[in-house]
């Protein structure tokens, strides 16, 4: 397969068809067609080759779904880098992918221009409307002035895009997906029964450069579906998508749906187009779960657990399964295309019931970090990605995802999911947030400590949190000690940073 | 992907669920997978290795299935041969594709005792119930007396099968397809919704050789299945194992679903389950269409176009589709896994409406033909194959196929497909069977030839049936000549040979 293949597909067999709509301007499968040739034209011209990389840093619109067709089309490899991301963490990812073109928006050339020299960038394109400003070629002007150039159809093993991923765990490492690697992921979750709806209706609100959203993005080109494009999340935005483009799938993460939920005028629009609500990111907290099934109650609910070296789905949770209060705590099954298993330290599998690493094997694995062999070798061993995910398969291969392997602690020879503990202390009405780490203690090996941001001015005592997690916790997992903080830090993508706050208080 | 991939993941996820029944014999997915581990070591131990080709010449049944999946395991290579064929047509496949093993039934063990010598065949393994034969091994006791092996994985780009097509065209060829060609071929198909039901229930009562019903086989193992088989085609067998086992999903050809509606005691089985009869191998003529919607009202209708080296999905005609006499009367459109267009004999692509030869692109297309580099060049031209039928695409890319280009037939400068003429043919009261070929004439290049079978015993005029034909058709497509016969030659797969009747007339 190659990216570009269900856009010939579609100018075949419904040419007329609505492709992309970004608030009024709708444009037709055709119209879509045409000028991805021409952008590729374009970026030709500027000097992408087979192989080259394009930066791709923007919000979610019509012309982004453009950029990352027309890369391909000209044989480039796209790089969507994230638009929360600070102008440091751009010009490191830009500098380490040396991308011949970046293409952006108005918004973000700032972010652009203070770091292209150092990253070598060829040129950079404008996508907003109007004149782009000197120094910047404008989308719609490569569109204009150049003809549509033959597919290059670079696809199969070739590299599709690199996605940088991390922040968390310290530099940002790129992903190389091949076009084989995220059509395999959109082929098995499709055959599930529980991905797009055939010639439905996608609402992109979560953005279109995280792997998450760009899965689904994939499958309703498989599916001939409509891409409806928000440039960005709020939950009246959102619902007013909905409504009014008779929108059938939508993929959120847990956060935007509670959002959705918490959101006073909600009631007032008509969601009832709605086939398949997809999640991902974690599993859907329980009374979420209840708000998105009050919300929504002629729409099945889909977890898909993964991450960007997957290419993302790894497991699916389907909408009858959300009906087991127990499985829908889980992340569903592994998908048609892919095998999971879970191992010990040393790489053998334990038994079901039995907590270790989360390991995947499949086609749709990626290809590798880019320019980091080390870093590939230690991801992939044995055909098998490592997640650096702890949890546990049931006896019918249900995966419970406990924590990352890296926050567990290990106090007194036993093992204590970080998440749990926050779980627990979450539910104390004092607590607004709060992240369970591990410290270095010379009786316990590590011991749990506990750092807590107090919900309203009323105080939280650690004695009130401890004698909250009796009875809840053995006790081996309740904190130790307990910090209250103001704020917790934060990545671009909302995890707490735990490595930060675990070498904060090693000093 | 590899073949056993489902087969494992199946453990993981249902182990206790049945995954084969035949007759009273249910097999449940553990049980299942126990055995194809054993049957592997046993082949090993038989001399099967990377690469080997196993050839299975036999009825339907639960231990076909097995032998399906053991070979792949081993890492052989599954040469899945027509249990109709003559010991002659049967030799030539072995001794082209060398087997090491044969696997066979009891009822054809003659066959291969006829041809094992001539083929250089190292063992026969039979899978009836009781002892074997002197000379040949059980099936029962290879899966008793070894423990299970590790599966060898081989998978992606290896060759899975050798699929025997041909018989109307000269010497049979084998068609190589990896495993990814045929996963591909089942990714596609189930991401358009309309192939098997996940989690359902599969009628396998098409030959399991033949790749329509692999293909099916490979959807359900995709999709955690039960696999009900039943060891050929009765009108009966269907209909009581579609109501035994809550059948859903079920794989036929035209002429079997009209058996079925010609069936009297048709109406006293309950068929209620069905959601999805698949046909395949040509469209449905409209009063067999209406026969299936009576019979089965719940089932949706799906017309699967391709061909075996397509692994074998081009295009599909779904359940709604049908629901347009014009489309009804087509092949669908391309799948979403393939790329289909019509091509002059210079190889470029005609307008919408022109009728040309279908070619076909993607990577389901197969690997090459098995030891004949001259005919895969020919075949496989640009990544293209050439499928040798003629057709068109209409200008939403709907595919009507016409004829077989070497079937149609040139008058006077003007294009006749001979099924068309066949189909008027067909439709006069004292027609059984026909075939219309082109034949050297002096005057119009070529000239319209009909051959006919009369119905019963009255007879049928020339002057009749041309009187008949016009209004019909056009004047230059009306046969110049006709032919009383008593039969028509028939390939082994129902095909009428007009290469024979050709031949026997340019004498």
């Amino acid at each position: 397969m190659y990216l570009t293949q269900p856009l010939h597909n579609a100018v075949r067999h419904r040419a007329a068809h609505p492709l992309t709509v970004y608030g009024d301007r709708v444009r037709s499968v055709a119209d879509g067609a045409h000028r991805v040739g021409r952008l590729a034209a374009g970026l030709q011209a500027l000097g992408v080759g087979p192989g080259d990389r394009v930066a791709l840093l923007g919000a979610n619109s019509d012309r982004y779904h453009e950029a990352l067709l027309a890369v391909a089309w000209a044989g480039g490899i796209v790089v969507p880098l994230n638009s929360r991301w600070a102008a440091e963490e751009v010009g490191y990812a830009m500098a380490d992918c040396a991308p011949a073109v970046v293409i952006t928006d108005e918004r973000l050339l700032p972010v652009v221009d203070a770091v292209r020299d150092r990253a070598g960038v060829g040129a950079v394109v404008v996508m907003s409307d109007g004149r782009p400003p000197v120094g910047a070629v404008s989308f719609e002007d490569l569109i204009a002035v150049h003809a549509p150039m033959s597919d290059v159809r670079r696809g199969g093993d070739d590299v599709l895009g690199i996605f940088y991923t991390g922040g968390t765990t310290g530099r940002s490492k790129g992903v190389m997906l091949s076009h084989d690697n995220v059509f395999t992921s959109a082929w098995g979750s499709l055959a599930t029964g529980h991905f797009t709806t055939p010639g439905g209706r996608l609402l992109h609100a979560a953005p279109m450069f995280h792997l998450a959203d760009f899965a689904i993005w994939i499958a309703g080109l498989l599916t001939g579906g409509t891409h409806v494009i928000v440039d960005g999340f709020t939950p009246g935005g959102v619902l007013a998508a909905i409504e009014r483009h008779a929108v059938t799938d939508v993929l959120l993460v847990p956060t935007m749906i509670q959002a959705l939920a918490d959101f006073p005028d909600a009631g007032r629009y008509d969601t009832s187009s709605l086939v398949r609500l997809i999640y991902g990111g974690s599993p859907m907290p329980a009374t979420t779960l209840a708000a998105a099934r009050t919300m929504f109650p002629g729409a099945g609910l889909v977890q898909a657990y993964g991450m960007t070296e997957l290419s993302p789905v790894a497991t699916l949770l389907g909408p009858a399964e959300h009906d087991v209060p127990r499985l829908a705590a889980s992340a569903g099954r592994a998908a048609p295309h892919a095998e999971v298993r879970i191992v010990d330290p040393a790489g053998d599998e334990v038994a079901a019931g039995s907590v270790g690493e989360v390991v995947v094997r499949g086609d749709h694995v990626m290809a590798g970090y880019w320019q980091r062999p080390e870093e590939t070798a230690a991801a992939l061993r044995g055909g098998w990605m490592y997640t650096g995910d702890a949890g546990y398969l049931d006896e019918d291969g249900f995966l419970f995802v406990v924590d990352r392997i890296k926050d567990m602690i290990i106090t007194g020879g036993e093992n204590v999911h970080s998440a749990e503990v926050e779980n627990v202390l979450s539910q104390h009405p004092a607590v607004a947030a709060c992240a369970v780490i591990g410290l270095p203690d010379a009786q316990w090996g590590e011991r749990v400590h506990a750092l807590v941001v107090p919900a309203g001015d009323a105080g939280v005592s650690a004695e009130d949190l401890r004698a909250f997690c009796r009875g809840r916790l053995a006790g081996f997992k309740i904190p130790r000690s307990v910090e209250v903080v103001a704020s917790l830090p934060v990545s671009p993508a909302g995890k707490v940073v735990k490595r930060q706050l675990r070498q904060e208080r090693a000093r």
